[in-house]
């Protein structure tokens, strides 16, 4: 099956490879911020976390002051197999639907992005051929999951400074739980939620499906992470990987929407620790198991809001912020241009 | 002492009297967002926080959907006597060159307003008269105090859809913790910290300082608010109680910062339960005392960012997620519209 807009695969292997060469943080670079940020017009500190926020995009953009002038918000969308064992609220057609909601300004990112000056582009992946029901089939053999890879990274390509992820596929929160559980063990009861509004018979439901996918490659935490991605996933979310991996070598930094874009940046960072290091969690889902997931991965989210809607809601809220502060280091005074006295 | 640009002022009894005149909630524009929000094209609550914050803009600005045209944040600076007890990190004359500052855009205020497209307006109240030290004297006489809380009440005249409530003076954590103690009880070490930046030693000498000052009125918990705002605060501190009441009336939605906005408002909620409900918590700030106080007056705030700068740094990014939501409520596509299905 071919994906499209990708015109090649490349092997696992490759992939592998790539986890290894992955750019590191310009030290210079943070260091040049925190020089400048010592002589701003405010008491050391007092910006708390927009003040991260700027040494980070410093770091990952290699480059200080660090600048957002072209955000993007890049929604991949895609279908799953998985949806007829009857876990989601809503039925499959909706993902096309949505997408065509996107194409329309209709949606909830739309008006997000309107807001915060950010640009949006939607990716969807074969949408009439959804992968199979991973509780019983693998979602995709080695070069269908490595072309949907590169079809990833290309989607990054051409240029934005600031990257938000998000996703929609009707399914996808039970695919995105099979990745967790299968990456961190435990039980899949902890890695289960109501998505779009199930209730708790159709969480216990879920569960059984998203335990019966996991225990049908092997046990939880012994399958290499790039197996569990191929096996146990779906079409936005190793396109996402492929970004965030694209983003990394681009030197973009990335910000992370709700608990399907979270699940394919976990695999990465099971994977290879630290290749996640240019990624910030833009929020903390409502969907409960968002929080143990942003553990696994060592990431505290920038907004709780509880919000858990997905098409890259969250992150695209969280890069109104992240503008806010990089515009606040660039060309707020310094106590000298000020003439303000500092502290005793 | 006169105050600058307040004309009159208006005896306490006047002020009293207001408490009980407050309009209440719109309940006919909450009614009519929630009835628009069932068919956006999302899933119910779906939007978290943005959804309830459309619901109070409703409900205190009385229409539907609400509008956020022309965000104002509002800016009071004052000095304190009590900065003469070395309460402060930073000099007295901090206060006057940061006004300057805002003027000449510099401040980290300024980016934030104009990043999230923000009017900004300071007011500067007598800032070479500052109030006495509150250790050793009342703040103001009755009259005084009346026509400070008059000239915040003017402040906000002339149209904003949507008030965000600041302030800059040395000094001032000191003060708003003062009021914290006498409004609500407890000890003076629960309500004093690092403020601008503070060693142990000269958070332990601000206790001592704000307990004098308390001791000095009364038994905490037990002198009528009003009055405690009277004896134990300052200028921009009785401006911002002012400003928020006359929002109330004039249906103005407010969105409060950090410590010390937050001290001020707590006047109004201890002295009558209800008056703080067209107010919403922009952020937590990292000055401890802030969480305690907001759970007095049951606040949960929008944004928590280890922000602690004062000038309405934290209100103002807290207006730009409002503006974003109310956006996202305005102008989404209903199901209708988009021609998606909805829940099974």
């Amino acid at each position: 099956m071919n994906q499209p807009g990708a015109t090649t695969g490349m092997p696992f292997d490759d992939i592998r490879a790539l986890f290894k060469q992955m750019p590191g943080p310009d030290e210079a670079a943070i260091a040049n911020v925190r020089e400048r940020d010592a002589v701003l017009t405010k008491p050391a500190g007092a910006l708390g976390r927009l003040e991260e926020i700027v040494e980070w995009l410093a770091a990952w953009q290699g480059q200080a002051p660090p600048r957002v002038t072209r955000p993007l918000v890049a929604v991949f969308a895609a279908n799953h197999g998985v949806t007829e064992k009857g876990i989601s609220a809503y039925p499959a057609s909706v993902t096309q639907q949505m997408v065509e909601n996107f194409a329309a300004g209709g949606a909830a990112v739309n008006q997000i992005c309107v807001a915060n000056g950010l640009g949006l582009k939607v990716f969807d992946l074969a949408l009439d051929m959804p992968t199979p029901d991973i509780s019983e089939h693998d979602a995709f053999d080695e070069k269908d999951c490595a072309a949907t890879f590169a079809f990833g990274m290309e989607a990054v390509a051409g240029g934005t400074d600031l990257l938000s992820l998000g996703e929609m596929g009707i399914g996808n929160t039970t695919v995105a739980a099979a990745l967790a559980f299968a990456l961190f063990g435990g039980e899949a009861a902890d890695w289960v939620g109501p998505g779009t509004g199930l209730d708790a018979d159709g969480v216990n439901h879920k569960a059984v499906v998203v335990d019966q996918a996991v225990r049908r490659i092997g046990d939880p935490g012994t399958v290499e992470p790039l197996e569990v991605l191929r096996r146990l996933s779906g079409r936005e979310i190793v396109a996402m990987a492929g970004a965030i991996m694209a983003a990394r070598f681009q030197r973009i930094p990335v910000i992370l929407d709700g608990y399907v874009a979270t699940a394919a940046a976990a695999v990465l960072h099971a994977q290879a620790p630290g290749a996640l290091d240019h990624c910030m969690a833009g929020h903390m889902s409502a969907e409960p198991a968002h929080k143990r997931l942003l553990a696994a991965i060592d990431k505290t989210p920038l907004l709780d809001l509880g919000m858990r809607l997905g098409e890259g809601s969250g992150a695209a809220l969280a890069a109104g912020v992240v503008k806010t502060a990089t515009q606040v280091h660039a060309d707020m005074a310094t106590f000298n241009q000020a003439g303000v006295d500092t502290a005793h």
